[in-house]
């Protein structure tokens, strides 16, 4: 037999997957919980800004310490049998490190600096430096612009480089390289600095016909930034199913696996699901939801789509482009309901279920973590609205629910307008198979059928799929989807009278959109300007 | 010594108060809660619609006869020292009852039927009503209708009685008599059937100049609604500070009190509280603050003030016209977001008392039930701008405390715009003396001084002064004041850089109350009609 390993890092913990290269069979998995999971309160003691999102790179050595070597135990496999290990990562999660790959808060004297830690995806304090890469994008006409639906997200690389520089320049000045923890994991994990293709094109302005932008445009956003390409980061960039390495001594150490174990290029977690659900052309949108929702899609043409966030060749499987969106909190949302209220998912879910579409009269815009498609826009709030005093929290819940299956459906049909066909749906991710309410009200709301991926485990699955092709067992990423991948588990199908009163709801929802989100009211915004300038009481 | 009982009827319980003539000494007070409280849900196991709200009279008769008498146990002073009887109701609060008083919903074949029993104050069932007399009225040029801010309510008299011809013709054909419940229980009191010309002027179009509309106006609403008023109601309408009548026998035995005892012509709570904090003139904006609040402000001469519930000549003290507006929701808010979270007020209060305004980057529409004023719109909901992951219930329970100050403010303000000057404001009623945080909101909104009665129980404290009046111990409701009232106990001043910072927010507030509440943007409507209109699944 020959197992390839696949390991997701994610927001909260990193899962290492055991699978059987020839049928995909998933043998065993164990998850390590990071320790300092997502810093966005304090940093030793010192209070981080609102919208700041830090995380440790310990937390990531130590998932490979632990999770791998008892992923094998548990397996029961030798490590001889291992043929190749694919990892994928949360992105943009970025850092700063030495020449040696050395972690800018690994270094004593830079600890306390909040810049010298990994800048998780979620960081959201980096608004200004994308509203000025907007603006001199925006002058110069720059090109590559309309690969990002025409905004450049704050939550992308060089707003957070840029932010590095414009808040702590001695912290950029140290750094020697500026990378995603992904290239930085493949980094530990072979002893080379291999960086990905993917996250270059769908985060760092990268494209395989233009490469980066001109040294002008990043002069022209500071003199001291124009030469970051050729200075902290690299014009050579691996190309997805490519092997980074062997395995080093020391990380074999770590893991129990053989020194020179074939590793594959990094990959990005929406994007490596895609070949986990099976999916390996054109017209199925993919959509990867946890605690906020990835969406890819695969075209056959290049196509501006207003609001997406990125469009990259061959940034998901060779030969296509690969359109990515998302949503940039879902599962968070319903997360935080529960704890403010107190109860579980299962009770409100349950009490949710009972009720009509358009029974509460309530409805909310999903902006609890701003708005990542197709607005790209950080700095607007969520909004709930026909709130009662006969108003109670399942009907709050399933409100919630619905909002997010709206801002789907605005992803969707933003695609179709642009001419990208979306022709199915495919879910996939933590949401899916532990909130059946959730999968119907998507269902009837985009009055589309929606496939659930029969892996629970997708990214891993498409990390080890990688994997495999990186040892050489499949020849290409399409061979191992057809031999690992499975046919989805359920799908959830539209009840058309539910769909007809979740339409009139959409178009209450995308006049409040249009409204909110677009300039027709800039209270959001004047709301978070307020927030930033109260003056502090003397008391 | 001499005493009078006040006997203030709320919405969850009555409270007897008992107080001495000569200065306004509190000896004792008792509270009744009605053991049906408010019906909203079901009557009889039988679910009623949304928006209903009814009330059982038995509560009311049950109040008198167990607070009265453990009011006097406890004061230990015999019934020959009581004077006089006043009391004060919630208004519109309303019922249908045969020839001798006794309510439909006691006869047997029509207890089933809702429309037999009490409709509250609260009770919003019978807005398209309210819309069908506003329509008829604005068409017809009804000069009435500006005494109502140009818009008269579905809470009115008149619209939820003719909700009961609407609905259940029967019911209507069977009522002999439609009055106010605060008749009605000076009627069980004194054996005799008297209107106050309060009630009458706030919520049943009647003035002392006018009367009531043209039969023509009635007829127009429904040929069956023509001859209303003399069929089931009285155009002998009976001034404040006049005497009903003597305790009868019945009531004597249920309460203890002596036969002959002085009744009190009827009042309603909000507007008694005016001489109970001791206003006896223009310009002090009193402001009865509980589940919902009421604003009282008298003025010297007649103007249109758009948006108020209505203006009465002597409505509130001879000689001075009486301006009445309200929010429909106040303390209503506070319970129910409590009761969602699960908290107490107390250790909310304490958490949002350390925020300073604007820091939670929060907003709220108070418009959980509905709008009284200025918008007089009981279809509008509710609204929460500004929700992001960070967001926790200290900081919506300050920002809805906040949406009600705002709510004030817009009332002060329209006040002021039609001329109708506003010098000071007197806050009284249950929430002032529970909850400093929120009168300092309120302070610190307004940027005026805000003055909390003396008395925590202002209503029946005004309906003992009537009560002596009525005696004849003081010769008119003013002198009572000067003897009775107690000067203000606290006063809230406010804090010029808070006022600042919530002037900016007020701007924001406006602007939405106008997008929501003025027809820029119809969606709480929409949602609203949607969920009335939402087919019922199969199940």
């Amino acid at each position: 037999m020959t197992y390839a390993v696949g390991i997701d890092f994610g927001t909260e913990s990193a899962r290492a997957l055991l699978v059987d290269c020839e049928d995909g069979t998933e043998v065993a998995v164990e998850v390590h919980a990071y320790e300092s999971g997502v810093i966005d309160e304090q940093l030793d003691g010192v209070p981080l800004e609102p919208e700041w999102a830090l995380q440790d790179p310990r937390d990531y050595v130590s998932s490979l310490q632990h999770a791998v070597p008892k992923l094998l135990a548990e397996a029961g496999v030798p490590a001889d049998s291992i043929a190749g290990i694919g990892i994928d990562f949360t992105s943009c999660t970025m850092l700063p490190t030495l020449a040696d790959g050395r972690p800018l808060c690994f270094v004593d004297e830079l600890r306390g600096e909040p810049h010298a830690w990994v800048k998780l995806w979620k960081h959201h304090a980096a608004q200004s430096e994308a509203d000025r890469i907007n603006a001199v994008a925006g002058e110069r006409g720059e090109p590559w612009l309309q690969r990002y639906g025409g905004r450049y997200s704050s939550e992308w690389f060089f707003s957070k480089a840029l932010q590095i520089l414009d808040e702590a320049p001695e912290v950029y000045a140290r750094a020697d390289r500026l990378l995603e923890a992904a290239d930085w994991i493949v980094w530990q994990l072979t002893g080379i600095e291999t960086r990905n293709m993917c996250t270059a094109g769908y985060k760092a302005m990268w494209s395989k016909r233009d490469g980066f932008p001109d040294r002008d445009f990043f002069a022209a956003l500071d003199p001291r930034f124009a030469d970051v390409v050729d200075e902290k980061m690299s014009r050579a960039l691996a190309p997805l199913g490519g092997r980074a390495g062997g395995l080093c001594e020391r990380a074999a150490a770590w893991t129990g696996l053989l020194p020179g174990t074939p590793v594959a290029v990094a990959n990005v977690d929406a994007h490596v699901s895609v070949p986990a659900v099976g999916v390996t052309g054109p017209g199925r949108f993919v959509a990867i939801m946890g605690t906020s929702t990835c969406d890819v899609l695969l075209g056959a043409d290049l196509a501006p789509v207003d609001g997406m966030c990125g469009v990259v060749e061959d940034g998901v499987l060779p030969g296509l482009y690969g359109y990515e969106a998302g949503q940039s909190a879902v599962g968070d949302i319903f997360a935080w309901f529960v704890e403010q209220v107190g109860d579980t998912h299962s009770a409100l879910a349950a009490d949710a279920a009972r009720l009509r579409p358009g029974e509460s009269g309530l409805l909310a815009l999903d902006w609890w973590n701003g708005n990542r498609s197709v607005l790209v826009d950080a700095d607007l709030r969520g909004l709930i609205v026909g709130l009662t005093l006969a108003t109670r929290p399942p009907e709050i819940y399933r409100a919630l629910i619905e909002a997010t299956a709206f801002g789907t459906r605005v992803i969707v049909e933003s695609f179709e307008r642009a001419g990208v066909p979306v022709d199915g749906i495919v879910a996939c991710g933590g949401l899916p198979d532990r909130n059946p309410l959730l999968m119907q009200i998507y269902a009837d709301v985009c009055g589309r059928e929606i496939e659930v991926a029969s892996s629970a485990q997708a990214p891993a699955l498409g990390a080890a799929m990688f994997g495999a092709v990186a040892a050489g067992v499949h020849e290409t990423i399409v061979d191992a989807v057809h031999a690992m991948a499975a046919p989805p588990q359920v799908t959830y199908v539209p009840d058309p009278v539910h769909f007809e009163t979740y339409d009139a709801l959409y178009r209450e929802y995308l006049r409040l959109h249009d409204l909110f989100g677009r300039g027709g009211d800039d209270v959001m915004r004047n709301l978070k300007a307020l927030q930033r300038s109260t003056p502090i009481a003397v008391s």
